[in-house]
């Protein structure tokens, strides 16, 4: 559940959001992209968790990685269904993971 | 409760755990440190979302910022009580957020 990561430097997406009352469609969009993303060139590892904001974390190898996931066609049609369905808004940040440790 | 923050680049502190089932103080010391690192120079917000995991996001304008509230002594104090009773484990990431967008 905590992703296991190589040693920095990678890169992290912090995807922030917070939900409609729109649930159609939602689950299952939710776990084919991850299943998706796993697939993907230089994908790490992702976790995830949601109360009143969701946060998912993704991990990947470059920011080459991330673009490359940001313009895949299936994930383009889940960005416009959760911009029109599912997410009040949201926030994403592209970070460089500089250093980490471990309890 | 997406945290408003300033254009990039800052800086973020992914902390992914897993609790124990002692709750013994946690709540408190959890509402106790969100107040006081809101209190610390260069604090820019905190996301925190827990289901199976747990992930809270914080943001700061400098590492040194970072290593201020990392050495503040009650936060310590609470770093060493989360180790023996709170979290089964943990995992600290710390970012350079280069870019971010918004819906």
């Amino acid at each position: 559940m905590i992703a296991q990561t190589p040693q920095p430097p990678y890169y992290a997406v912090i995807f922030t959001s917070v939900r409609t009352n729109i649930d159609e469609g939602y689950g299952d969009m939710a776990v084919e992209m991850v299943e998706l993303a796993r697939q993907q060139e230089g994908f790490l590892g992702v976790e995830s968790a949601r109360n009143n904001v969701g946060i998912t974390v993704s991990y990947w190898e470059s920011v080459d990685a991330i673009k490359n996931w940001k313009a895949n066609a299936r994930h383009l049609f889940a960005q416009q269904q959760g911009r029109d369905k599912w997410y009040l808004n949201y926030k994403v940040r592209i970070c460089r993971v500089e250093h980490d440790y471990t309890f």
